[in-house]
């Protein structure tokens, strides 16, 4: 089971989660996936989550809690999507975990549970009964449309692919949401309007074939192309933030 | 078992202890409660780690070391507590974790162990050996008074209960020590005297009974009144601090 | 098994290694060292990762991952040092893990790795292999000679031993690697060129040695000289980094 939040690990939030999980199911094996999302960011949480959690064997649970709307009408919810299940709130924060064929039921607290922290009191262990063998789809009334973000849809234009920048990691990279996938041949450049990204940057395979201090393009452990500086923060030296546009472009004939 | 330190995750002190841990106990499941404890901050590790805790099946060893007197005069102790095991220095840290039927017996190290470091030397394997089933209270003489933090006594007057800031989380979030049984009826307002929060502000069930941005008073997942804002920081925009005076007011006859 | 990188806990890297890990070997025991390695410091990591391992009892594979020529020449490796194994890039990182019997060997990522997060797709499969009972001396050809990282020497002066400040933890104690058994008398006191440390402080056993606030030298709880200051941040203090020179100095005849 794995364990993603925005609680930090200053408190005892996640401790608790984890106590409650383990008085219901002993045997579970509890790995974080982090808990430094920043407070209330959906959509990092997204991202960080979906990434990592493809990484994971099948049968996998993974307790996600970034929750700006505890306690309000929005839905508890178990998803099954590709043979992992995931356990948290519906409000978008499985939207890069969901595939085609995910199917959702809806969860609510019992009326002993807080209305401050259903983390610890609706999600937490409702993971510990899946984990304990109890069927996921059987625990509630199916939802039809799971909550989903706000695609940040990728337009095409003659010879060019515009994206954003969906996250940058404590190296400073810079993640954009464009894939090789996208081209049809090599891009031969990127560009990041409004920000001091130089325009004639390399496309490089792996940060080694920039030298020391100097930028480039590349495509990233994930699949997307980023923007990196070896052994530098090239989100820090460029001011490059989450959201901005970024341009891949092909210039040559036919493309 | 768990552990609760101020030893932070840069370094690496918590490993060494799981390291000797593991080497006596391989079985035993660590779960970290934290390690982002302030430096010497006896206080704060008691409230999180006595708030945690009690989420943790009975059986539970909790270690834990905020140890600014370590190779002083004072205790090492192990602390049998509503079926919990606590093992650290006798320093109060475990004082929101005993009850009334606590007993404790004093642990001293062995002439290897190191003088600045009875985390990993004498409370990692002292712990260890109660996980591999030695019983607790047969480890050294009965301690009769364990230290206790100075209380921070609530006071009530006609129509007003006086307590505390106890603890401020991650959110911003400020919890005290008043609780809902401290009054006969719901309180009308809460006031932090000297601090910039606006006395007229609602008591609500949940943050989402704010709007963003906005503040209210409300009880927390442990049973305690809190300061929020919805999506905000309320101790950086009040200004509240730990140890800050709290009044619960009762405005209405016969309170 | 034990993982320790400068990849933080705000991304999902490490819980990618470890997903890929447990999809590979679902029963081993997992062990954060840590992941704040401050990006690229390999010195840093070799330090702390050299000072946990110790503490883990023999068979343990400690998994490190700081990595600023991933993708580059520089090769993979497995390291069998003292009962250890130890997976990681072959810069140095395992310099203060390796003891004179240690035999290495080199290992290759397949076509299907990432050129930029061999953690996941290169070290963290063949530790999970390793613990899965494959001898990690077939994996690939003998290293002869593994990076080492260029010595701190030592230099001893007729009644002074010359080191230098190895590391400074969250506590902003000042570890040397000045040993007890560089002297052949206690020494008397010690010098921080050019920085505001006084020179008469005294030489302890413990924290508690000095009044809370002030200054001393004492041995720390892996063997080195450290400068420390009692409930307070001696780096912070006296402006001590990291490289810094040392002098242990013994003033007595004979010395």
């Amino acid at each position: 089971m794995t364990l993603t939040t925005d609680f930090g690990l200053r408190d005892g939030y996640v401790a608790a989660m984890k106590g409650v999980v383990l008085g219901l199911c002993p045997n579970v094996v509890l790995v974080d996936v982090t808990h430094e999302i920043p407070p209330q960011d959906v959509r990092r949480g997204a991202f960080i989550l979906g990434a990592a959690a493809r990484r994971f064997p099948p049968g996998t649970i993974h307790l996600g809690v970034v929750d700006p709307g505890v306690g309000t009408e929005r839905r508890g919810m178990v998803l099954v999507s590709g043979g992992h299940v995931y356990v948290g709130p519906d409000n978008g924060l499985f939207t890069f975990a969901a595939v085609e064929d995910a199917r959702a039921v809806r969860i609510d607290p019992t009326p002993s549970a807080s209305a401050t922290f259903h983390g610890r009191d609706l999600f937490a262990p409702t993971a510990a009964r899946i984990a304990a063998g109890v069927d996921p789809l059987t625990l509630g009334p199916l939802i039809e449309e799971p909550v989903r973000l706000p695609d940040w849809e990728k337009t095409r234009e003659r010879g060019r692919v515009i994206g954003r920048i969906l996250h940058v990691d404590r190296f400073g990279n810079c993640v954009t949401n464009i894939e090789t996938a996208d081209f049809p041949i090599h891009p031969d450049r990127f560009e990041v309007p409004g920000r001091a990204v130089p325009r004639d940057l390399p496309i490089g395979r792996t940060y080694g074939d920039a030298a020391a201090g100097c930028a480039l393009w590349l495509v990233g452990s994930d699949g997307f192309y980023e923007l990196a500086i070896r052994e530098g923060d090239a989100a820090a030296s460029f001011d490059v933030r989450v959201g901005d546009a970024v341009a891949g472009v092909v210039d040559r004939e036919g493309a």
